[in-house]
């Protein structure tokens, strides 16, 4: 379960209700269409698993990820934080960057007869996707026509490149609807069929996130409208936000969070103007040491969302240990790590509170698949409503087109 | 060698003049009236190289960081960078957070026989890193005052709670100077003590630092101060800086910086005002797809520096091989990755560039500890001219105070 905590004030006038009510329309519509797909991924995602009963996921005992961006970031949140409550996970590799130390690294790992190999691309010729398939097709000797066409497997939108490459060769193919956008795709294939593969329970990820979507579109989660209206109406103000995670292995969700975020709400709006949000992932209580003095004394310029887990079953201690001259921490002794850290993440939120800065928290009662389903879908949704709050195209991503043009210019003069 | 290059205006103004020699001053009084000791750290330190001599370091092969923030970023930033480049460097264990799931699988990889414990707290009494020692103590039943003092050292404060504690058990000990502040201190024993236990070249990261400071206050690294006049003047309307470095071993350098300019910069000035930049550390390519976006459509309110590695020290090639369906992308084959990397990093900066966002860049021509100790030093400076210009206390840190005390007198009522 999770728990949705504000301390910042929303007043209940009529236009904020107006703003709620013409958002919730704007994303009622988007789903009820079909023109934006994700909202339907939880109960549509479900036949991929059927459809992985199909395949011998014993021959696997690696997972091989190359994808870039929305297809691996979705991935590692989810990975990274189930692993220590999923002994028997098979191990995921990751190639995500054309950054050739890591790519060597990685390579000299995969135990290629043991491996299932996900290449993972929306649009099918992402340029550090398809540089790294080539060279893990030389480096592993992979013969896509003979023994290893079974385990490899392409995860693109229908007639992509990719999609015929997949083809050619009679690869596994798995197609990622066109209504899902790539940082909305955690739950399409992109993420269900390695994960699945790899041995997480997809099946109550998805059952958590359908729970928190239908009680969302029958108003049992008004929470997040009052969020999203807050900070739509505080976003020139307060145009960063601040996600603060108390436990380490929450980072890649911090960073799924920030392309979300970023990529979808960082625009020109209907109206000519630039709007947006700053997103900023960090980790308590490490960041404590790090960023809660801007926080607190710097300019009042963010809002700041506290995420912990009352208990991340594990309950290793503080022994009863008097250290000679640090006798005044002793006061801990005896109590759990768990206690600290929770104990840390209240403190800090409570000192953020009291400096006048506008928090939320949401509170894990413990790590499931069911609620790491259900705040993937919450700040998704929570996107949608707040891109149709600032009348932007939530979805797309035309600022990157630039970079990519001047790229494929410079390096075909090469 | 580090090359910086600017594109953003500076207009050569009587105002902006004054800024910079007003700055330059503080800086300058600051380093020569010992005020402030970092300054000095890179001919200071080299005194702990030769302490170090003495001390059999082949004894072990693992060595273990207990500390957080200051006491630990620093590390980890040039551990990570220079490990690629250093085949021979020792394994380091990280124990930061309080986070009950990571202390405990990094408990189990401790070699006890083969450790070298390093205890890093300046205050000697935070609570984090007390409760991870204290569990270490017992975990693996560590001997103060007999086999395993040797295998123990504390580096604190003189006089500190730490302190104490080393000295009753007659541990290695190594202070860090009074005034050297913890996000300031990884030229000093913080730093130098573990690292070059762990192998690495710590008299030439010195070497490095000492040659930019020694350019810098001979006025020959004139860039500095003018991309610190440029923030400053722009710091009301571009409040947040991204450092977006092309390489992921570049990570722990972000997460160090962020630290350092947060919470450094985020202050009440000696005006009553809020002031402060926001950092943000990314990765390139990666954050191409999460964060561009952002920078480039949404609201101007950043500025960017980039940062790549011209020669990375590896020729992986993309293998000239055309797969059936993305044979578009074959224009890229028979390059390296570095290539391909450093040309992403180059689109990307113009495309940043043309939407008229204000951009700087940092060329390291390869990875080498001189260029670490360089860069370290710059963003030192940097930050303390920033310091300067906002009228603030670049050194202490009130703003976390409060916290500390809510989480104190909770935990006790507890």
């Amino acid at each position: 379960m999770l728990t949705f905590q504000k301390y910042f004030p929303l007043e209940d006038t009529p236009e904020n209700k107006s703003i709620m009510q013409s958002a919730m329309a704007v994303v009622k519509e988007e789903m009820q269409s079909n023109q934006i797909g994700y909202y339907k991924l939880p109960s549509n995602s479900l036949s991929l698993i059927e459809r992985l009963k199909e395949i011998d996921s014993d021959l696997f005992t690696q997972i091989i990820i190359i994808g870039i961006g929305g297809s691996s970031l979705g991935i590692k949140a989810i990975d990274s934080i189930l692993r220590p409550y999923t002994p028997n996970a098979k191990e995921i590799l990751y190639f995500e960057n054309s950054d050739p130390v890591t790519i060597s690294e990685t390579l000299i790992k995969i135990k290629k007869e043991k491996a299932a190999f996900f290449i993972i691309s929306k649009s099918g010729s992402t340029i550090e996707t398809t540089s790294i398939l080539k060279t893990v097709i030389a480096t592993c000797k992979l013969d896509l026509d003979g023994a290893d066409r079974k385990r490899v497997f392409a995860i693109t939108d229908k007639d992509s490149a990719l999609s015929k490459f997949a083809q050619h060769h009679n690869l596994g193919e798995f197609n990622i609807p066109d209504n899902v956008g790539g940082r909305f795709s955690v739950l399409s294939a992109v993420g269900v069929v390695p994960l699945q593969m790899a041995g997480y329970d997809v099946k109550n990820i998805l059952k958590g996130a359908q729970e928190f979507i239908t009680r969302f579109f029958e108003e049992g989660e008004t929470h997040l409208l009052e969020k999203a209206c807050y900070m739509y109406i505080n976003s020139k103000k307060q145009g960063i936000n601040v996600l603060f995670s108390y436990a380490d292995h929450l980072e890649g969700l911090t960073k799924w969070y920030v392309q979300l975020w970023g990529e979808s709400l960082g625009k020109i709006d209907f109206n000519g103007n630039r709007v947006g949000l700053t997103p900023i992932g960090l980790i308590g209580s490490v960041d404590q040491h790090s960023f809660l003095e801007l926080i607190i004394e710097g300019p009042h310029d963010k809002s700041v969302t506290f995420i912990s887990i009352k208990d991340a079953g594990n309950d290793l201690k503080i022994p009863d240990i008097s250290l000679y001259g640090i006798e005044k921490t002793n006061f801990i002794n005896n109590q759990s790590f768990n206690t600290l850290i929770n104990a840390q993440c209240d403190a800090t939120m409570q000192s953020v509170i009291e400096s006048d800065v506008a928090v939320d928290a949401i509170s894990f009662d413990k790590v499931t698949p069911e609620n790491i389903g259900a705040i993937i879908i919450y700040y998704e949704l929570l996107t949608s409503l707040m891109g149709a709050m600032l009348m932007i195209n939530t979805y797309d991503q035309p600022g990157v087109e630039l970079g990519k043009q001047i790229l494929y210019k410079n390096l075909e003069k090469h």
